[in-house]
């Protein structure tokens, strides 16, 4: 089964590879006010169904794939 | 108004950083077998309308978001 996971810098959490994109953008002429960089995480697992696959993902983040503290994370469980 | 750029590498192209994921999930206990890892990046920018945004995205992802021989890109224009 496919999942996608992405990650993001939370909310008010410094994000300073974002901030030199913005400050990039904006050299090369862009009207860019703000930039956040995060990943994305595309997996290939083994699932009988995907809620499975789901929780499956969900501990993959908890203990890899982001940091909690300051990273929010979204799982796409892709069942067809 | 907002964008978001997801970049991909592109199939077949090697992806180290996917490579180290899929082996540390799998030293975890999770059944994974590919891992690919990419970017996803939120923009705020200024723009008519959302086709114009996209049109500005393009270009940004040409001159400084994506490697076009080795990465894909996706682009999002939330016109809301």
């Amino acid at each position: 089964m496919k999942a996608t996971v992405v990650v993001r810098p939370k909310q008010g959490i410094l994000d300073p590879q974002g901030d030199a994109v913005q400050r990039s953008l904006a050299k090369l002429g862009f009207d860019v006010s703000t930039a956040r960089v995060g990943r994305v995480i595309d997996l290939d697992l083994a699932a009988d169904d995907a809620d499975d696959a789901r929780s499956a993902v969900e501990k993959m983040c908890a203990n890899l794939l982001a940091n909690p503290l300051i990273e929010s994370f979204e799982i796409h469980v892709d069942d067809s």
